[in-house]
């Protein structure tokens, strides 16, 4: 069976993601990250997620994006309530490099394993605008694997899938359901209550609600408000 | 002034660079990292060479790769001494995809300041076969930048400055000798003795003492043997 690193943050698009992974006969390797992030309680979901889905592995890295500031996610600024998704411009809640910096360690694990394929659930649809969510991003960074490595060198072809990419959200939880995903064990919300209740008016909240909807299915996590 | 951010290891490569960076009208924000590294003295060349060199700020980020293994440098293997270094052969203090995490970090740290400059001390002639020290990469990165951030789609162009890529290390050792870097504040070995006395045998430090050789010059740091 074929090995391939799977970024898992515990949301419905890794978990959809990671599903498509085990379907595509790939034997996943989930990798989480532990970068300051408000909404921590996430990595528990990872667990849950990885787990339920067969992981071979999982690790999570530690990394400190908070040493250079710059985003509501890393707690800067505050997270943005009931926002109009379908603007143009990029919120705040962006985290500057983050999906490089992810990847990048993706990538050494990858290596390190003798594997060739990442998979992460990076959407340029139904997103919050965010620049490293989007196919030429994924592009970009599948050329650099190639020359940024021994084994790309030595002919690994790395491929970085993103099958998620052009689906809408209601697609993915369609595609999560029809794949068995068990979405009482993920987590969505930029800015979780104390008790680790969705807030159910981030953008993330927003975005999956109105996805459940369109899909006809029932979200089955609680929300303080919805 | 224009600011940058510069990744300072502590080794004269770096040091060098950073006085380029100096020389050209930039404010260097020195960036070093932690990343369980057997050779850890390096970490306080890296603060001795940011502050001599007038360095706005310095920050060192914690990352840890030995999580994913496969490098002697983080300590799975040991460090080869008196290794024939003119081969083709990439060597096993290779780390997987290290500057590309490197780079990662400074990209989100060039965004969170709003600079547009990285700069970096690869080197792909007197050098160890890394594949992520060669133009290519260096280019492949840059242009993941510009598609990575947020700044990048709102028109940043984002500039990685490679100023040694094609020096040989006689060459890196004058130009650095010719912009003031004291030499005495750098480390380079890559298995320090337990008192910091660098090995004089691993590819590193014969690089380095070949270097100071063919340029003429007396390399003021103590070595167990050389």
């Amino acid at each position: 069976m074929k090995r391939a690193v799977v970024l898992v943050s515990g949301g419905l698009d890794s978990a959809t993601t990671m599903a498509i992974a085990n379907r595509d006969g790939f034997r996943g390797h989930a990798l989480s990250f532990d970068y300051g992030q408000r909404h921590k309680v996430e990595l528990e979901a990872a667990k849950r997620v990885a787990r339920s889905l067969g992981a071979a592995d999982h690790r999570i890295a530690q990394i400190d994006l908070r040493i250079f500031g710059g985003s509501a996610l890393t707690g800067d600024m505050s997270v943005p309530k009931n926002r109009e998704t379908k603007t143009k411009n990029i919120p705040v809640t962006y985290v500057p490099a983050r999906n490089t910096i992810f990847l990048s360690y993706a990538l050494a694990w990858c290596e390190a394993l003798g594997a060739a394929d990442i998979f992460i659930g990076a959407n340029a649809i139904d997103y919050s605008g965010y620049p490293d969510c989007r196919p030429e991003f994924i592009s970009a960074f599948e050329q650099l694997a190639g020359l940024a490595t021994k084994a790309g060198v030595e002919g690994t072809a790395f491929r970085i899938h993103a099958p998620l990419i052009s689906m809408s959200k209601a697609d993915i939880i369609r595609k999560g359901a029809e794949l068995g995903v068990d979405f009482s064990l993920t987590h969505s919300c930029y800015d979780p209550t104390a008790d680790g209740l969705a807030c159910g008016e981030c953008d993330s909240c927003r975005l999956r609600l109105a996805g459940f909807r369109e899909a006809g299915l029932t979200d089955p996590i609680r929300y303080a408000r919805r």
